[in-house]
C-alpha cells in the first residue's frame, strides 16, 4: 500500500476511534478509504470492498431487525431495512462518524463531496472489517458504532410510511371529509385480499389492496397522497 | 411446532440429505418448509425466515465471488451475483434439490407449484441453517450443496451479458454490415467517459457510454439488441 496518509500511526489512531477496536490488517482499511478519484500514485480503489461491505451490511441489519421485531412480518422488516441501508442514510451516518476527514479523494472535484462517496466508503470499511476480523466484530461495529449512535429506528418506523396518518392530517388541516371504505373482500391463493377505497368530500380518489384492511388502507393512502401531489402543493 | 410431517424421523433423514449435515433445532427447518398456503392447523409461515435467508445468501455469494474473482471489478461481481440469487435460479436449484417434496403448501392451488415458492423455501432454509448453526455452516451449505452442484458459473459468466457477441452473430447470420465506432471521449469526475455508437448497414441504431471502450460497446450493443427486439423476431 502507498503511504498516502501522513503517517500510519495517525491513521491507526483515527481508525480506532471510528471502529471501536484496533484493526489488524491496516491495508484493508486504507483501501476502503480510497475513492477512485484518488491521487495519481494510487493504483486501486474501494469499490470491490464496497460491494462486499454492502452485502454484509444488508445481512447484519436483516438479522438485527429479525431478532428485534419478532412479531413483524417480512414486509415490515424489508421496508425498515431498506430505509437503514439506503444511500442517503449511510452517507449521513458516514459524515457524522467523520469519514469525510479520512476518505482519500480528489478534493478539487467539488461535486464529489456532495455525492454519496462517504457512505460508499463506510460500506467499504464494513467490507474491510469483515475481511480483517470476521462476522462477529463486523456485527458489533455495525450495531454499536453505526446503528445505535446514528440511526433513529423509532423515527424511521413512523416516518414516511404512515401514509394514512399523513392523509388524515392533511384532510383535517384543510377541512376535507375523508373516509376509508372496504370495497371488496375476496380469496386469492387461499388468502383473503381486501380492497380499500378513499373518499374525499364524497369523491373516491384512490384505492389499494392488501392481505388485511390495515395494509390495504396504507396502500390506498399512499396512492391518494401521490395523486394529491407533494405536501407543499396540497 | 405441529406434527404435519409424517414423522420427525423421516423429515430429519430427508433434511440431512438436503443439508449435508444434521440439524440441531428441527423446528426452524419445519418453519422454513411451511408455505403460507399451509394447512389450516399451522399458524406460521416461512416468510420471515426467507427475509433472513435471502440476506445471508446475498452476503455469502458476494464473499464467494469477491474471493474467486480477485481481478474483476464490482460491476462484474454485482451482475454475476444477481444472476445467481435471482428467483428463477433459486427456484430451479430448489427443484433440483428436491425441495418440492418437502415444502408444505396447498397442493390444490395449482398455480403455486408453477410459482417460485420452492426457491423462496430454499432461502428460508438458508435462514434456518443460519439461526441453527451460524455463518460457517451456512456458507458451506450454500457453496457445497447449492452453488457447486447446481449453479454453472462458467455459463452464467458468458450468457446474456455478452451483448456484443449476440449482436455480431445476428449481423453475420443476416448478412448485415456492423460497426462499432467511438463517438466521443470526455473527462467526467476525473475519469474518461467513452461513447460508442453502433452502425448497421450504414445507419446508426444505438449508442452507449462507459468508463472504457469495452463497457461502452457492451452498453451500446445491449441498447441495439433492445431496439432490434427479441431474438425470434430478428
Amino acid at each position: 500500500m502507498l503511504n498516502i496518509f501522513s503517517s500510519d500511526k495517525e491513521l491507526l489512531a483515527q481508525l480506532e476511534q471510528v471502529l471501536g477496536f484496533t484493526p489488524k490488517r491496516v491495508a484493508f482499511y486504507k483501501l476502503a478509504l480510497m475513492h477512485r478519484s484518488r491521487p495519481e500514485e494510487a493504483t486501486d480503489s474501494n469499490e470491490r470492498l464496497e460491494f462486499l461491505g454492502d452485502a454484509f451490511l444488508g445481512a447484519i441489519i436483516a438479522e438485527y431487525l429479525f431478532k428485534k421485531y419478532p412479531y413483524e412480518d417480512e414486509g415490515y422488516l424489508t421496508e425498515l431495512r431498506s430505509k437503514i441501508v439506503r444511500r442517503e442514510t449511510m452517507n449521513n451516518v458516514a459524515l457524522r462518524m467523520g469519514l469525510n476527514k479520512l476518505v482519500v479523494y480528489n478534493t478539487n472535484d467539488r461535486s464529489l463531496s456532495r455525492s454519496h462517496i462517504f457512505g460508499n466508503a463506510l460500506e467499504a470499511l464494513i467490507g474491510a472489517v469483515y475481511l480483517d476480523r470476521g462476522l462477529e466484530v463486523t456485527r458489533k461495529f455495525i450495531i454499536n458504532q453505526l446503528v445505535r449512535p446514528y440511526v433513529d429506528l423509532d423515527t424511521m418506523e413512523s416516518t414516511d410510511t404512515n401514509f394514512k396518518n399523513q392523509l388524515l392530517s392533511w384532510a383535517q388541516k384543510n377541512n376535507h371529509t375523508l373516509s376509508f371504505d372496504t370495497l371488496d373482500e375476496k380469496i386469492e391463493n387461499t388468502r383473503k385480499l381486501f380492497t380499500v377505497g378513499i373518499t374525499v368530500n364524497g369523491e373516491m380518489i384512490a384505492s389499494g389492496t392488501g392481505y388485511n384492511k390495515k395494509d390495504a388502507g396504507q396502500v390506498a393512502a399512499k396512492n391518494a397522497l401521490e395523486k394529491l401531489g407533494p405536501i407543499g402543493e396540497r
